[in-house]
């Protein structure tokens, strides 16, 4: 066991630490309040490798471990949550298409995704199927050469400002062996996209509901074999689970951070804020509790990289415990700014907003109780 | 011991969410993404008599208990959080004249503000006096048959849309002593209003600074003797603390109502969320903290309508609870409607940055927790 | 609404209290220790009204409502939690007897039960039929003028020490209806007792198996009619549940009293324990937590004593919340304690272990939270 | 970073595993209700190297890492978490020679102590110093090449059944720098042993108060050199938290193991409990947290390892979290349990009892977040 970054991580962590501080947190609050998608600020990022992190190096990715890519992607949430969420959805499509896609595909997209010269937008959820994924409804019909795609998707992060997507439809039966993954031009003709959802955080990205009405995708552009689309979407969770869980840290780091200096600044009754000792506890376990949510997370990490057959269940813990700390800690975080922490002068109350949706998405936090507990409860199942 | 409304308290509920449902709740989510401050229906609020329930009935009050005042409040803030909140200031602050202030002040402002014909701000905290109000720097010196203030005051809800207000300032030496209450006019020469802030929620309510330079106010407007305004404010905050917890049970109270129509509507994995146990024992305990907050809150109006001499800790540990119990309950609510809880579309992301701020205003609950202690620890206390 | 104690229940919390002080507090830690059941303290109880507090006047009961029980055994149990908790059961089984006994059975037991001179035991769980009561296998098959009993109870209160059971056995088919109750003489031929369990805590009262072999009971001492012992369980339950979450409150009110006494008195690093901020915020949260729990309980009594429909769904909450709060108050009582909380010496690791089982007694808290949803979630249920 | 066990680590868990399977396990019931230090077993674990793991091999220890002996105790606890938590003690002792003692005093006693041929105690904290260790009483004064004891001791693990102390006392002014420390013959001439205090658990080990009366100890005996005391301690409480924090883990994950198989096993309501999904969730979580406590406690050991100047704060973290969520664990599989649970049959309880003390023992979990937050908001801190 060996607990310490080598020096490559730590090269990357500061890379991204100093992109963080001048490229993201200076445009946060603004990218918050005018919902503005910062697809400049994304294009900056990728010229650094950040949008194809763990993408093979074949299409101009780092190809990087998960965990070396949640180190960078931890520095980059302490900049702006929002934005480097995205550019994890981002990560995840490049690598779908790298390691999934015919070559052709792969040729025609895969360098323009990875240096985010292009941008993508992955497309799973629907409104009838959110936890419950493999029961999706959009169709994908053989129709000679193409496929032809027909229903909606949900909550998609990018939609509308993407340009390529990656789609899961049904292409057989009922379950998760009916379903296959494509990769389709955004602007395809049929795709609609609906209006800009208003969210409680999460601004710097739109989200919007995406229709296909008769699509026409070549049958070339499928990802995987026919009937691997819940195989893929399920290993491209396992990372996913890893990045947002991996906001939250960053984002619960940066309020500490931030907390910590308004306790040492903040007089109340004569005194500093840093020396009230209930307060002194309270950081005390936020800071702990932080460090243990890391912990789980490089783990994961590392456990997927490994591929190990844990990793599923480990990348489940990680993402309920991280999302939930991460979370709490900005919640408590904000208390110790007393009412300046409710205003958006200040960045806790938008570390509370943007962190509240990690423990939806990638599966509800709900949802990975059930993962972990099948895991625990199988007869044949080792210690965790 | 009794823990049954009476009919009185019955109609008044019923009359109390009537106008909830049909004035506040349709508008909320405008009002909260538009900021804007609905003094029209304020004013229909008024009519009823919601602006100065337990003012007394000299000044046209309805002259109710707190009791009674606490369960019209909750039913109001089942239809839009921020905007009860303002109304419970407002009654506040009406009150606070009615009670403290030379009859022919009363004479000019009373009537008008219990009609809600006028609307007030409680102008407290400073920049550098939150937590610490006893520490307050804004002056009032004596000139003649004037006071006048210099001084800045900070998060004062209505600010800038209001016609009165009440300022506490110094009038003589250092701590609570040397504090005294004003009633001033929002529109006199030398007072400024900061610019709105832009906060995490009450976005129904503006929230300014205000700034105020040689106001001139007439000594007549004293609320109370020379000194009494550290006394007036607290007894001011006891009754602001059950009002706030009100309304954070309130809104608790819709979200639980929310979630669990949702929960009896959306299918996931074949079966209704009401059906799956995992989220039944969820529910079941955010109404059971909820109906324990509730209680808590109800037993502190009733110690403060007697006037017994714990009311004031009673008021404290109400507060602390409820407003903490409050969050929870919206937070965990939200998470029961999974992505749909995270949009705009939906209440329950406003019910969440509505309530948050409960926990920070009308003393946070860090200060109530040391109230609780000082009074638990102290050497003749009772048994709480 | 009205929140404060009548002259009635001052009186008779008065008298509890010196109960408490003076005839269980002195033997509370050797009753433990050495496992004794306090028989004679028991029957002084009764002397003072205490072994039937709320049976009918008629056995020579007090009579008086649950909430005025529940205010005399909150204070009896801050004298030793095991033995009240007994003392509930007593007085449960002694009410059962004289509510549903037919009056040649209640002539018999009934004044004796009533004063203490015999004790009761209440047989209900089986070993395969704890939290699922309606499934029991008890048998009682009709035989001429008598019932026939067989079968086997499990931790039964006072088992092998008491001189009558109620006991719930099967007298048709499956599941609920065909429950009956009987009143048995617990020294009757074909009755065993099982080896006293050695327990966490709750050692004042011994705990045994009790085996049903052949065991005739006469016909007439059925309570109620035949296919009545369900309705009848689940009657006593909710009253049980008030009374074990009663017994929490003030286990928990007495660790309070206890702690606060240590927190004035300790030292560490040249300070008092009540001058360290984060004790204080301890103590406070303990403080809030009891009094809210407190309120639930009484209110669930109170709706029991009206017999509204809601009264059930009271009781879960009261029990659910009101025994977890006890023992966390607890277990953060024995922590303010430090080592000395770890040892025999001081009451706080007894307090720890005697509410533990609350936790699980009278439906585990999980069954509580089954109840309280199916009522919250209910199509046609009203607010709590 | 590298999450996984090494070979050597696998084969040192296996063999503490069996040695806890088949030496603690069968027996780790009696004696905790008897009461016996099982002494012959405390020496069979010295012969496979339990009592010196980390003690250097000059003594004959098996000079392991920090890491290395949590893996192992871990394990070891896992059978009986008392008996464990003893060893853990006397691996200390035993190291605290090995590294600070004269050679004349490491060749009398170190390789008795590295085999468990003799055992010992650690004797630091007093009645007045608890939490606040650098205000000890207890004094050693210079008596030409002796030092004569004077004080007492408290809550002593072993005491009257060790042949061998290390022992703090004060060989200077005020405050830590006049702390030296002692090895000490449990047997001199001046030494009484209070009586075996009653403890709500850890029952395997005795625990009782040393007197030094006019005790000479030869001043070659001094551990280190003289003002050392404090900073020896010190350096042992990093090691001894991690110990303790081990045994929280070990015992939890046997209480889950436990959990696990009863939940397999008892069926209510016609299905097994493991089909229940609100338990699924409480044994998800349960897993998760147990997870992230060991990690944290075994990144806490890798920095000790290493050095780093940060060790210390993370071993107070990890002390602070795993004994925490170890003890959270136990008391949640104990409800698992059930009625089961509550009974000596079964061990659940006993986890409960045995992990209660590690909240207090070596530095409250209150000194724990000092200690952190010291740390975090120290003007010059690192981000942890």
């Amino acid at each position: 066991m060996n607990f310490e970054l080598n020096e490559d991580q730590i090269a990357f962590a500061d890379m991204a630490r100093n992109f963080a501080l001048n490229e993201l947190e200076p445009h946060a609050a603004e990218w918050d309040q005018e919902a503005i998608f910062p697809v400049d600020v994304i294009r900056k990022a990728g010229e650094l490798g950040f949008c194809s992190l763990y993408a093979s190096e074949s299409v101009g990715g780092l190809g990087l471990s998960r965990l070396d890519a949640s180190i960078i992607f931890e520095q980059l949430s302490m900049g702006c949550t929002s934005t480097t969420a995205y550019l994890t959805i981002h990560n995840m499509v490049t690598w779908m298409l790298a390691d999934f896609g015919k070559p052709e595909v792969v040729e025609q997209w895969g360098e323009k995704l990875a240096t985010g010269e292009l941008l993508g937008s992955y497309c799973l959820t629907e409104p009838n199927a959110g936890s419950d994924a493999a029961s999706l409804k959009t169709t994908a019909k053989r129709d000679g050469d193409d496929f032809v795609l027909n229903g909606s998707k949900m909550f998609i992060s990018g939609a509308g400002s993407t340009d390529f997507l990656v789609v899961m439809a049904r292409t057989g039966g009922e379950g998760p062996g009916g379903v296959s993954a494509f990769a389709v031009d955004a602007k395809s003709a049929g795709i609609s996209y609906g209006r800009k959802e208003d969210k409680m955080g999460w601004n710097s990205q739109p989200t919007r509901m995406i229709t296909f009405e008769d699509v026409c995708v070549p049958a070339i552009n499928m990802l995987g074999n026919e009937g691997d689309g819940f195989k893929i979407a399920m290993k491209g969770l396992d990372g996913g689970r890893i990045n947002i869980a991996t906001c939250s840290i960053g984002t619960a780091q940066q309020a500490i951070n931030k907390a910590k200096e308004h306790m040492l600044e903040r007089k109340q009754f004569g005194k500093r804020l840093a020396d009230f000792q209930a307060l002194q506890f309270r950081i005390a376990d936020m800071v702990t509790e932080l460090v243990a949510a890391r912990l789980m997370v490089r783990m994961a990490a590392a456990k997927l990289d490994a591929g190990t057959p844990d990793a599923g269940v480990y990348c489940a813990m990680a993402k309920r415990y991280a999302t939930d700390i991460g979370f709490k800690v900005c919640d408590e975080a904000l208390q110790l700014y007393g009412g300046y922490g409710y205003i958006k002068e200040y960045p806790m109350e938008r570390y509370v907003r943007d962190t509240r949706v990690h423990r939806i998405l990638e599966g509800t936090n709900e949802i990975m109780r059930l993962i972990i507990s099948r895991r625990v409860l199988a007869d044949n199942a080792t210690e965790l």
